[in-house]
Order: C-alpha cells, then structure tokens, then sequence
C-alpha cells in the first residue's frame, strides 16, 4: 500500500484541518501510510487552537496527483470544493458529514457519513468503535473543531453525539470546554485584522443549483456592526468574485456568534430570489435579517437549495 | 420518526434480500421503526437460502412515497438501480460495497460503503461495533449472501474482511459453510426452469458510461454449454429488451461457478468495443472468453467504465 493524502476542502476551517489530522493518525494507527495535509493555510481560529495543543500546522498542498495515486477525504464529498486536481487520484476513503453532491468513484471505496455537527465526532465514533486511544493534544483539536462547527453546541446542527464527543475529548484534553471554546470563537471573529477578501470569502464554498453557481461564505462576529460598518467594501470584493469567478449571486452569512442571530448580505442576479426563499424582501442595503440562523448547512442551503431545484 | 422502508437494488439477489432484512432488523434493535422489502420476488437461489433458514421472503413494493417519507438503501446507491420513485422520498441511510455513481442528496445522511465483496460483510461489522447480537436465521441468510457474491470466498472482490465474517456468521447459522454453500450456489443455478428473459434479465442492471446506457447481466451455471445451447433465443430476448428500453449495449456475463470462468455474450452498437475493453476481438458468435473472470463489479464494469469514458 503505498502513501496517501488525507485532506479537507478548500479555504480550511477548523474542522477541516482537525479532521485531517484526525484521520491521518487513525489510519496510520491502523497500518496505513499517511499524512495530513491542507489546501491553505490555518484561519485566526485554526491557529488559536494548534497553538494551544502545541500542533504543528499540516503542510500545504496546491495538487495531489503529483505526490500520490489516491486520496483520503474528510469534511467534503463535492468536487469543487476539493483539491484541483481530484479528477486525476482515486478516492480511497471519505469520512464526512454534508450532503452528498457530486462524488461519483470509478470503484468502491470506504465512505463513512453521519449527519453531525462536526466531523470530528464521527471521527471520535470511529476511534471508541476501533478502541484506538486518541492522544491528549489531538483530543484538544478534535474538540476545537466540534466548538467551532456547532458554535459551543449552540448551533442547530448540534446532536447528541456532538454533545457526548465534546464531553469525552474535553476530558482527554484536560480543558474546561466552554471557557477554551469562548476564547477559541473569539480569536476567531478578529475581523480587523482581516482583508474584505478574507472577510467575504475566506469561508465561502460554491454551490451549483439548477443552472446558477451560489456563492456562499460566512463570518462570525461578536459585533454586526463591526462588519456592516465595512460593507461598501465587502462588496466590492464580492462582486470582483464574482466577475472573477462566474458565480451568479453570492451570499455573505454575517453571525453573531453571542445571540446566534445572522444578517445575509446578497448580491447577484438572482438576489431578490434568495431573499424569497426566506420569506423576506431584500432590503435597500441588500441585507435580510434571520433571528437564530447560525448553520450554513442546515439553515441556508436547504431553502436556497429548494428555492433554486 | 415516522417508519422507514430499507431496500436492496431492482432485480433482488441474494445479498440485497439479506441485506435488507438483517440492516432493518439492526435498526430496529437501536430503537428505529423500519420494514425490511424488496423490489421484486427472491431469485431460485434466495428461495433455498430463505427456505434453509425458516424466513419468509421481504414484501415486495413497486413505490415508496405512497408508504413512507423516508427510506434506507442498502447493497446500491445509483437512482436508476433503485425504486421508481426514489426522487420522491429522502435517503436517510445508505449501507453499500459498490462504487458511488449519481447519488445525491439534499441533506445530510448515514451513509457506510466498505469495499468488500459483499454488504453483509459490512453489516456483520456493523453489529459487532454496536454489539448487537445477530439470531441464528439472520445469520445464516447473510452468509448466504457472503457465498452468493463471493461465489463461495473465490472471487476477486473477497476481502479478509468477508472471510472472517464468513468463520463468524456460520458458526452463528451452526452450518457448514463449504457443504451449504455448494447447495445454495447449484439451486441458484437452475437455468432449465428459467424463461429466456429471467436469463438475461434477472440480475441485470444498467450502467451510464459517456453518453451511453450499456445494460450487463449475469448469470451462475455449473456447464456454460447449458447456457449457450439457448443462445440464439437468448439472442432475440436481448434484443428485445435492447429495443424496449433504449440500451445501446447488452452484455451477459455467463459465469461457471467450478472453475470461475466466464464467457460474454455481447449484443448492441459498440460490441466490438466492449470487447476491445478485455483486449479481445468480438468472434463471430458474439463471444468472448475471460478466465478467472467472475465479478461484474470488480473485473468487468471498470474496465467497460475506462474504455467508455
């Protein structure tokens, strides 16, 4: 068996490069050749949480096909959210929680998808179910990730089995998770810091639905104001995206992280549209305002997706 | 959460049927409310696995939406394989052992796929994890299964992994694996009481390849002469099917489980490409001979599969 890539999808979050890391070492417990690595480098969050498990960030990789024959995916199953040149590995394993879209193999393969909050408690079942012990640091990693998809077990995606993990890997790590998770979320929303670029797309994913590619990036915050008082210039950066790119409308989720309230800001042809699918009527500054909408997944791409078939 | 059907593929074998049946029995036990069914009647050889083993045959549907919202896949995920109406109804599980091929969902689901030879492999280790018990009868009709598909643990797609399910489940059924499984493969071979159609039929499915729609069954015999002294008649059913149903290509693997050979009876636009694909020239009969050919999915499909592309 020679040596394979265990990777996320593009623009990594948290979960992505946890999962990776996750998987790497699960599998090369198990014998295999592995080695996590990522198609970018960690956010603000991400680095937050290696620096506190002391992890090193996995390398960086922009092709696969020029290092091996076939691949491990965790976090992703579509294929243009993956590496570039996914068309020329084989997929050997997915470990995920979306949707499937896309994902055709010529083979069969190994494919374990639970519909969680996080990755990394399908990960955490895996390990417990194989009884391979998770290390301390990579349990303070795995636990990370959980905070950061369900938002501290606030977001709606949250099941029970992202509550159990958090309790188990929380134990492993040896941290209180809610005070390690505020601070985590926190270093996350340093918004001034950043580039518009990074703001509107540095989480945002493609979506095709029916003939129209969407756009959708997120960004948490403790404030909206902090980001609504930038907006000229969020989207002149959406819109170069989206002359860069093709994409017919793209969508920003603007999350305050403390109420779990979100404000989309859409631009694009079919804005109006994605407005509707809401039941709202996009205002004048192109924003609409969601009370308790938090979860890209569960909450956004449903109704566009229903709204766009 | 209202009651959900769990179902195998069109054109039930043996492992779909078992497959069916212990995967709804597993889901019952962790406290969901499913029904094993089947999308048509048990093959000969099914009905002398049922028979061994004192089990009725899964009730056969032709829809699912009229009964349930929501379903389980089990030993297929392509749409075309699966019930008429499955656009009409969510996948809230799928458990499988084929390549993925035009699976998509709108939400996130179960999902398990493990590359074995058979998917009562996957689920006789899905019970251990979980630490379900498997009854005698359920066991003895997945190691049936287990021998349907690996043709008695000879063919190319048996794993380790089926072997040693194989060991488990036949002390579990308390049969001689070896002595049962010659039985059950010779009454599934039955072809005199079998219609031409049921020949070339029973066990076929479709496959898209490029802009094509190549249809490839299958069928057991202890003497391929027994086939091929109906195989003008075969022939005409092919052809039939081949105008009814708008397939371009008809290829019937007809496999002697003794010495696990095989001869492909081809029919359709680009025969002589299917048999280029085996790097063979198609013989005046429409024949071509593959020794040590005996697994569609492992041997003949990805070569089809690369040559179409």
């Amino acid at each position: 068996m020679s040596k394979e890539l265990v990777f996320g999808h593009q623009k990594p979050d948290t979960d992505t490069i946890a999962a990776a890391m996750a998987y790497s070492y699960y599998q090369n417990q198990l014998g295999y050749e592995t080695e996590a690595v990522a198609l970018g480098e960690p956010n603000d969050e991400t680095t937050f949480a290696l620096k506190a498990f002391d992890l090193a960030a996995p390398r960086v990789i922009k092709t696969a096909a020029n290092e091996v024959d076939s691949v491990m995916l965790v976090d992703h199953n579509e294929p243009q959210q993956s590496v570039a040149d996914i068309d020329q590995v084989a997929v050997s394993h997915v470990i995920d929680h979306h949707r499937i879209n896309g994902f055709n193999t010529a083979a069969p393969l190994y494919m374990n998808v639970r519909p969680y909050g996080c990755v990394s408690t399908v990960l955490y079942e895996m390990f417990n179910e194989k009884h391979i012990a998770i290390p301390a640091d990579l349990a303070g990693m795995m636990l990370s990730a959980i905070i950061s998809d369900t938002l501290l077990l606030k977001s709606p995606t949250t099941t029970d089995h992202d509550k159990e993990a958090v309790e188990g890997l929380a134990k492993l790590a040896g941290v209180d998770y809610e005070e390690y998770g505020l601070q985590m979320l926190k270093a996350g929303t340093n918004l001034a810091a950043k580039s518009d670029n990074d703001i509107v797309d540095g989480d945002a994913k493609s979506f095709e639905m029916g003939d129209l590619t969407l756009r959708i990036g997120q960004v948490n915050t403790v404030d909206l104001a902090d980001v609504f008082a930038r907006q000229a210039d969020l989207e002149k950066a959406m819109q170069a995206l989206m002359d860069a790119n093709g994409y017919d409308t793209f969508v920003l989720i603007v999350t305050n992280i403390l109420n779990s309230d979100s404000d989309l800001l859409i631009l694009g042809k079919d804005a109006a549209k994605v407005a509707q699918a809401f039941g709202k009527e996009l205002a004048a500054n192109n924003r609409i305002n969601l009370p308790g909408v938090v979860s890209r997944k569960k909450q956004v791409v449903p109704p566009l997706t229903a709204a766009f078939a």
